[in-house]
């Protein structure tokens, strides 16, 4: 096995950290180096999340702590909007893939309308290459800077900008309707979160005013040609892992669901993390728990000249810390697999 | 008090059976007289749902074990198709609240279209009185035969049929993608309801084929005068109760979402069961859990020219029990809440 | 209907000061005056918990607002420590039911240990009447403060104390190896209880040193006439509602398990609220589930000489805001189920 | 890498065969050769679990159609009692791990006790080998046929057996209360293991005469030198996967609750698997879920001269086919964890 490269990962104790520790401790190509953690600087690994008790992980440290000169990577898995400054301090021989949202939208404008407030590290969001990766790989392998795209939105735009690059579906009818686990919305300790005011029941949120909107309908727009603006509801299912996407589309004249069907299959061809299910088929979240695979299929509308798109991942895995780990290994030039090879874990 | 009405439940070891006893068991003008379970005859009712252990009930017995003569009401709660030739056999004396689907199809070609065989009870189906009772009272008050409506159908109607009415909506652009507990899939012992396959995931199912697309589309019709075809995907939520239907929705020129959401609130001023929350509010089901209300409310969809209609209810209660004795209220001109009141199981 | 009575709710905006407002809002006797909330003050009781919406209620206010020489009886549902100031200051002529624990230890000294502090309110604590109504009816009946039991007590004593009493187990072996729902926990935003930090996993928590042993081993000790230590380990169960205590004891010689299932059968025979079932039957939570009812059973050891007692309730209803109604039912001298009649909500 | 065996894996429909195709599917030294299934012969497995989706594996055939020639070492997860037929008729030259309870009880008498009927290949019995690895790792590794020990005897054997060696605690005084997740019931379609009739809520099951009680009490006599009877309730918890196991001892006089962590902290000393965390700390079952760690620890009890124990395991993983793998590479001499590497996945 050829040598390892040192990764640092920021924002360790939150569920994204974890993830990206879980699936790395076991990654060939990589070592961990550095795991920071602000609040909890000091602890083990292992006292905030026990499931790594016994592994051989340094110490949460706080971000001033990095040695930088020991890193040849960094994943950021710190909250939106406390990114920018910290990663303008990185320095530039390092590599970076960020998973929170602050260097996803490509227009200084648009981050600051969703954000309210101006982008604070104007030259590294002009650097940044956004990576989906089955979508954006060539840009991805050139890349110092990606910005790890977010859950629902590669859970949208997976199925959809196949569709809109061909020209098969109608831009301005697209409506997803789309059903996350509640891992989603991170460990921070808040009523709306506790168990008790989640299980046994469901309810939508954001609604009309979700900001991945934005980065959904930034991807749409470039591969639709022009300014595009999806229905996009999200949803809170009382599960920890999973987003579900059922996407309504209009049909351009001419085409038929089962066209659709075969665009995405052709399109997704030989990609080892997504599987286009027959015709038909209702793809599950349970199925890809804990794995980097995306299932999705086509199905019949009953309005006529219509159809509907349906699309699962975990929002964990391929949402975040899997896709970003797939990043890497693509701007790293190994094997796009590497390290992600786990299956879904059911039941 | 006033004297009683003897009530038979026929199915009523199934889930909806068994919640038409715990709501029935305190309502101040019904006796149950008769209780049936084929299959389970000769057990008490606290063997089948161990919950009534220390009522006074009586045992279960089989459906031709019923003594009609001492009837006066009688809630049919069995499977799909089995229960015209059942109905039939009913003395025509005896008011009838029919949980199943057998009666919500008023055209008789549209019954055998969906349900693959011919009607059995014609006559009766010619009588029946479909009963979402804010839509339908007046009716239903005259009714002997109500086909209580399904809880997809009370979910996607109660919105959707006053902006119809209204003309406030297209007729041909209504999605709606909704979102059930388990305990609309019945008591039946099939592997995709265990627990281990159920729990912990979400998927759609039925995509583009379910049943309750019929009567949908048989309110939606009446309503708009004219034919309608809806899309309309059900979805499986891990949780016991509770349904929530998003609805896509386009406007009629001239109309706004707060438009929309005027109509609905003026429709249901007044109604005891039905309440229209603060435009913009996210309804959840939780808060529904175990009583007979609808929470609605409208919210702006991205798309301009289009607005979101979201509605809870739970599928046991006002989805099916609760309705139908909400449907029983109003044949028998008591006060549409009696023993109705209980307030939403909230965590 | 004879006059109502004027309640305050301490404490509204918590999950027992929410189901006492379910359950009050129905009760015939009762008019539910002020609600206090003091982070909560000025808003709807409908904006803290949804399911009250179209209620008429009171708004919540601050503690300090409460007009008392409008209110008859007071439900007092604040968190533990905080309630002994606060109680001082109601007027002598109103009537309390406390719901936290300060009042449950009636020796100062097990007080001072177990809390970490000396009592702040002993008149009071003197006066104090503990009551699990089934075991403490006389007395509740005479009482001013009714110090209302924990969950996890009520759930241990109740199939205890009889058998402790009538000499028939060994009081120092006596093992409560006590499950819970989450909402025992309260509403308080901690990591500890989010969705995903409880779901889908078991853990037990405060073994060895939870404070509900205190309250278990002061009623096992004047049971048995002497001091009684005894192994209680309480865990926690994905769920909202619901605890069983799997409670391991060794019988007396010549006592079998099955004279354990006679003196409890008969010590409860007429209760309308503790059901016991017969012999080797498993009690389950959901049966109980929203209900005031105690399903408990009694079954062999493999061990020779001992016995397994099961027992299960509802930690808000029969653990805390039931049996709080229930202990006023007795206290004004009223049939002790009026307005808890409500049947267990399953599924 | 070295050359890889072909194993047969039979049962492969059910929960514990898929788990051994998620684990073999991704280890380096073993090739599936035949999966049966006789219902859903002729399936492919991603038919039978779709999270094999785009896996390279052979289709699903009856037990009669394998080839035993082409195959070194077979799974068996066949149902208890169908399996001792089906290993009669392997060639001698094939090792074997089975999954299923017919080979665990090494006294005939005692199988015939416990299951109702004689044995019907006592050949096979007298030359099975019962598997904890951590306990019977020489034995195991010299067997032919590896009977796998069950989920809740793993649980409690591993914490207990080596207290009962040191003579640390009295073998008439183990009381075991359990609590498993769901999988444990397998995938047959029961009523009583539907989602509604498991979630929100919480029960015990065969208490006084589960058939792991024979299991348990078979490795405590053995440990102990005499005969031991135990007193083991085990519990569903409504979650997929896990055990929880708290055990009550009575320590023999002179020892500490301390010293039993001591004496089992000395006996894992070493154990990749088995972790023994600090005293007084509570395992959680979601920690190791989807990986074959034990996570187990000792804490203090309320009465005098005893202590608890808890122990966590993954109830599908080291509880079945973690530990089935585990015994195949102590059987192929290869590192133990081959192909086991997998951290908890958690949330």
């Amino acid at each position: 096995m050829s040598e390892k490269i040192a990764v640092a990962i920021l924002g360790a104790s939150g569920y994204t950290g974890a993830e990206l520790v879980r699936m790395l401790a076991l990654h060939p190509r990589v070592r961990i180096a550095a795991l920071t953690a602000d609040r909890k600087a000091g602890s083990t690994m292992a006292e905030a999340f026990p499931q790594f008790t016994g592994l051989d992980l340094p110490r949460l440290i706080a971000i001033g702590e990095v040695d930088w000169a020991s890193i040849d990577l960094v994943f950021c898995a710190l909250p939106h909007a406390t990114t920018q400054e910290v990663l303008k301090a990185v320095p530039a021989s390092i590599k970076i893939v960020d998973l929170s949202a602050d260097f996803r939208l490509s227009d200084p404008e648009a981050y600051a309308y969703w954000y309210g407030h101006p982008h604070k590290a104007l030259e590294l969001q002009a650097e940044a290459v956004y990576g989906i990766t089955e979508l954006d790989r060539a840009a991805v392998a050139k890349a110092r800077l990606v910005a790890n795209p977010g859950c629902y939105t590669t859970c949208g735009q997976l199925p959809v900008i196949p569709l809109l690059e061909a020209g098969a579906i109608d831009p301005d009818q697209i409506v997803i309707d789309a059903k996350s686990g509640v891992s989603g919305a991170g460990r921070a300790a808040k009523e709306a979160n506790l168990f008790t005011e989640v299980s046994e029941g469901f309810h939508a949120y954001g609604v009309g005013h979700h900001r991945h909107m934005a980065e959904l309908e930034q991807g749409f727009s470039k591969a639709a040609g022009r300014p595009v603006r999806a229905a996009f509801t999200p949803h809170l299912v009382p599960m920890n892992r999973g987003i579900l996407s059922t996407i309504y589309v209009k049909l351009q004249p001419g085409r038929t669901a089962e066209d659709l069907h075969a665009i995405l299959a052709e399109r997704y061809q030989g990609e080892h993390f997504v599987k286009v299910l027959p015709f038909g088929t209702s793809p599950q979240t349970r199925h890809v728990r804990g794995s980097n695979f995306v299932f999705m299929s086509v199905a019949a509308d009953r309005r006529p000249g219509h159809a509907i798109l349906l699309c699962v991942l975990d929002n964990l895995v391929k949402g975040a810390s899997g896709q970003a780990i797939q990043n890497m290994n693509v701007m790293m030039g190994w094997p796009e697999t590497t390290g992600l090879e786990q299956i879904g874990l059911f039941p």
